[in-house]
């Protein structure tokens, strides 16, 4: 309940949004404006929502936007709504990955902040240069790693930091899916058809789309960093040219005196699951395990004691979830609450820059850094694999 | 992932909404307020959030209202904004429950919608007039049993309807909670304190708090309508005027030529459970179970067959289901999700009126009958309790 | 790992069983054989497997039973046993319910103890006969209420014993299942066809088969004694002469200050439930929860603190479990060991009888008197139905 | 129930039974005896429990053995049971694995039949020369590879079989445990102490000890046999000679047109796993999930419907399970009732040989053939990770 609490004095008027892709029938664009929209702290001003100028206006339409500011080309959008006195604040970036890094420079560079999809962009080169830009443009940039939003991963992580299960020797996740089973990329699916074509996505598939995810939730909850991987990726549906299963064995650099091990898989295969992210991590003193399944709970294992179920909202939920929770415990938060809470750390940023102060200390969303290790993740992946699983360097 | 893709043509501007209590420190009023924003349907812009002016206005401020539409008097909130041309066209009453009805008719008679927490009222009596005003005004009144707006409640009403289970013979609900078990009401919690109190609550406790969810869901799913209850009403906590746990025992009218028997436990002192809503419901060919706690699940036992597992937007999932659902299968909604589909529903039929049509067939939300029902159940209860655990007709 | 490590000095030979039912195909004479072999405690020698001659003596050769000593007859076996030198010292009675009486009472009055499925008889006139018969006999009588044999269920007696929930307020009790949900019974199941008789089961149907279960669990678990119930029993198969579900309310007698209630569901009826015993129970302090679906684990919550999962033979069991238990944690035991551990702890008292000596303290076992509380509890059920849910003393 | 049931003429005499190994305070042993015992078909007669003369003594009067069948030494127990005209006919050999192989060919070249705890031995050679000897003995050999035992996994397997999942993809296996979190081996328990121990245990450490029974459940389920796996292991508690946790990725050879891949992580150091015993088959339609928490239980997902979930003895169980199965669904059974049917079904093979007959098709064991997989698995996970996680051929 600490999100509208916190708000205890005047309420900053809301921040001006824009959003270059997620014209009707995305998916994720869709998630990306009512994650916008649950907390009040920004208002959709303007689209550039498809390249296709008839169908960006009629997007723009169906999410009422004023037609004036509908636009089919981000670039023009950049500029003009630049000129606006009260032109777009931000801007949310929601088109197939190879597009990511080309829109994104037109915002940055006239002082946008970006709120950009993961993962960062389609190649490594391109997201070199992405970091470049971030790195000396004076705009905010967050990357929604979604599922950092959730209280309970907050949660996790802050307990791992506290010490909680000791040293961690072991961080076992897993993302998989089944909805690539078939070749549905062939009958028609949009989704399907741009995540399994290496130009829009990328190199990685299945690794990158979810494998990113899963990467990043293990580093946020251990506070760990990779050190090498060898993986075994697979096209098991023929014909599909980018993967849609990995096994990955990971190394993570020393900490606390002792290397963590790590395995990871994602699979886009794996019938009967339908998002089935999971991260377990186990110390010297304690285990932790979290599954998107049951994202409100999180269970605990001091070593040599009854395991334990701590809530959201509930008894043993400490201050981190605290402050990314909406409403008391048993009454279930989801995907939308966590993301959203991703779009409530990006408005706090951006408040404190209107104000020309730093944002408080707890504020936590996913960077351009993160994005960078998504993207060394799925290049060591697919290094990895061509050379018959070798241990390869992230 | 309905909900936006209905929207193919220009989109509605927003419902211009008022609030009705609701001010810092409220629960339930800001989980109006963000239902009402997740799909951009409503915008708030008056409110009287508070009987004390300087929380009112405090309130106001925290929420960006417009201090010239914040209020501390409902009446004078009701009054002045029917005269406004962008007046309010609708209002969330979120106060306790004996406020409901002399608040809500203010707005009812002067043609403003009214979307209203429940239990109705805190009196029999009140709620009768209220049936009557409701039945006699223009305008549309919407009680949030915001449980009916989960998808996979929506799905198994549809599927008992469908006879997915045959004849109904039994329903078993129940809604445990742990946070009275202690005499917190003694120290401070305001939301403990009106909650315990009859002259703000009304006659039942615990009952009217959680018991009422746990029948509304009960008949919602079913299709059964009760006809005598037998019940028990304890007051576990020393000092408490009104029932903090109660069970009963229920005979439904006939329907498919059997008379279905139910049981409801609804309790505020049983530790470990946070908002343990569970409705399980068994017939002639098969059985339903649903529980909050897992809320895009639905179990479903075909007699004779392994049970399945039925998920929000995944297979087996209709379109009842489809139509209140936002995100794929496998990325969890929660309570707000569901809570805002009452709201949406409410735009649908808001929508239609403003264009003078009937809403489409499909949208549903609870009425007055629904709350005027859970007044009799609560006053059955009462009175039942009071004779020893009689039968009382509903 | 506590059952074969507590037999440090040299064993005791095997006593010496017989068995008077439970000849081929029926269910629970194979459940006592196995549960009375698991420890090596008893040695199966004499049986009067069925009354039908022919029967018995196939169900006596499929056994390897001495064909001297398969009869036909009780009362001829209990003769002829008590006349050998090497006769049986304790016989199994897994007959149907209304011979129960007549079978133990050939073997108390002649000194061999008995060993007696449940409910304890047919009619209420029968089971005084039989409570005056034990207590007047020098013969151990056990009644196999087997789930008080899972050793969470006695880790939970023991933490309600020593106040870790507080003082009871309330125990909520459910045995549902599904197998009679059509009219097996007409068409040939052996099974069916006898409990659904009341001239073979007695006055209760599912009250009587599962109901005395999970109410003898309820009062095994929170130490409490039964006052008064309210019941409401149904026979949903037409032309079903016993009970097939049951709702029933309970008041308890005081206890440390509180009066507390409960609530008991049983149905054969509800379909997806293959045998659904549940029991929880709620107190001042804390919460525990049970259900034989997962029998090895027991769910605590201290009031205010997290849910805590204590596993069978893991941190948190403690000696009352360890004593039942035969394998190290995370190797589930079930129904056998459970049922088993019923027979073990016959064994001990019937060594102890064998030294003249009383068993030690910790040697728990259904008696007599929890039979005779079964029988009542099925004659409140009836006798309240029957007053359309009147409130009947236990 | 299938198993009483199967015995429908006169029952066999037991099996008389000798023991190597499982003096007081052995796990293992105990549970091989009470599996021996629960069906009746053998009888424990003799032991060389202990290879120190007074433990085995001691032993063996705890055991109830006759003091002359009593024996210290395995070899002289073989010479003077093979001599009596009622000596064993089958031995369990329970000892530490560094003995099973001289102890299993002192019986074996008797002729006496050999039931052997797994790994098969603590060396390579060794296992070759078991290998040998068992093909060349006319004598049976069971390995208890106990978790081929429990129904569900038999229906897995089936279902497998008999193409219900498609050509099979993926194999995930797991089985994390955390009693070697600490370095317990150096605190005086004796299962540790020899676990831990390279002399006694082999090569390998987790991945002897519980790594092999995962692998060998993916082999049982998928039908599958291993090409070649990368494995990386460790030993996170400092001194600890053999790993205590393992991270393998397996491709398996190719059947129905597919290069299956997997994954296996086994480990003794992760807190909040007792006996996490997991395995998770995906193919082209559908996966199956069975975990040993919930051994009753088996997911089944054909894609594109919802999940279901088989239930032992349940609809969608077929024969396979059935004929494994001792009681009605709903009614839990566990370890020691899978660990039991093997058993079973070596006394299903031995009474076929006591006959001169050939055993029913459907009788199913582990062999020496599991036994050397599982010793080429260990060796090759030890190679592999001294190679830096290069493939290595099984």
């Amino acid at each position: 309940m600490a999100i509208e609490s916190n708000n205890e004095t005047k309420r900053e008027a809301p921040i001006r949004l824009g959003m270059v892709g997620g014209g009707s029938g995305a998916f994720i664009g869709a998630v990306h404006r009512m994650a916008a929209r649950l907390d009040g702290e920004f208002q959709l001003v303007a689209g550039a929502l498809s390249s296709t100028p008839e169908k960006a206006k009629a997007s723009g339409l169906e999410l009422g936007l004023d037609p004036a500011r509908t636009y089919s080309d981000f670039k023009e959008m950049a500029i003009r709504e630049a000129r606006l006195k009260d032109g777009i604040e931000a801007v949310a970036i929601v088109t197939p990955n190879h597009v990511h890094y080309a829109a994104a420079k037109e915002f940055l560079k006239r002082g946008i902040h970006v709120i950009c999809d993961k993962p960062l962009t389609s190649t490594l080169g391109d997201a070199r240069k992405f970091k470049k830009l971030v790195d000396e443009s004076d705009a905010l940039f967050v990357l929604t790693h979604n599922y950092t939003g959730y209280p309970m991963v907050r949660q996790a992580r802050a307990m791992v930091a506290e010490g909680a299960i000791g040293a961690v020797r072991l961080v076992q996740m897993e993302y998989p899916q089944d909805w690539l089973t078939e070749a549905v990329e062939k009958t028609g699916s949009k989704q399907a058809s741009w995540r399994t074509d290496p130009a829009q996505s990328g190199a990685g598939g299945s690794t990158g789309d979810i494998g990113t995810h899963a990467y990043n939730l293990g580093c946020f909850v251990s506070g760990l960093e990779l050190d090498e991987l060898a993986a075994d990726l697979d096209s098991f549906v023929e014909g599909r040219p980018l993967d849609d299963n990995a096994h990955v064995m990971m190394r993570f650099k020393e900490k606390d005196g002792v290397r963590a091990k790590g395995m990871l898989w994602c699979s886009q295969v794996a019938p009967g699951h339908e998002n089935g992210l999971q991260v377990r991590i186990y110390g010297t003193k304690g285990g932790l395990e979290w599954t998107q399944k049951d994202p409100n709970y999180l269970w605990y294992t001091p070593f040599g004691e009854p395991k334990r179920l701590i809530t959201r909202a509930g008894a043993g939920a400490g201050p981190e979830a605290a402050r990314v929770t909406r409403i008391p415990g048993g009454h279930p938060e989801g995907y939308l609450e966590g993301f959203a809470n991703i779009y409530m750390e990006a408005a706090r940023a951006i408040h404190a820059r209107r104000k020309g102060t730093a944002p408080d200390a707890e504020v936590l969303y996913p960077t351009i850094d993160d994005g960078m290790k998504g993207m060394l993740f799925v290049d060591a992946c697919v290094q990895s694999s061509k050379r018959n699983g070798a241990w390869v360097k992230a």
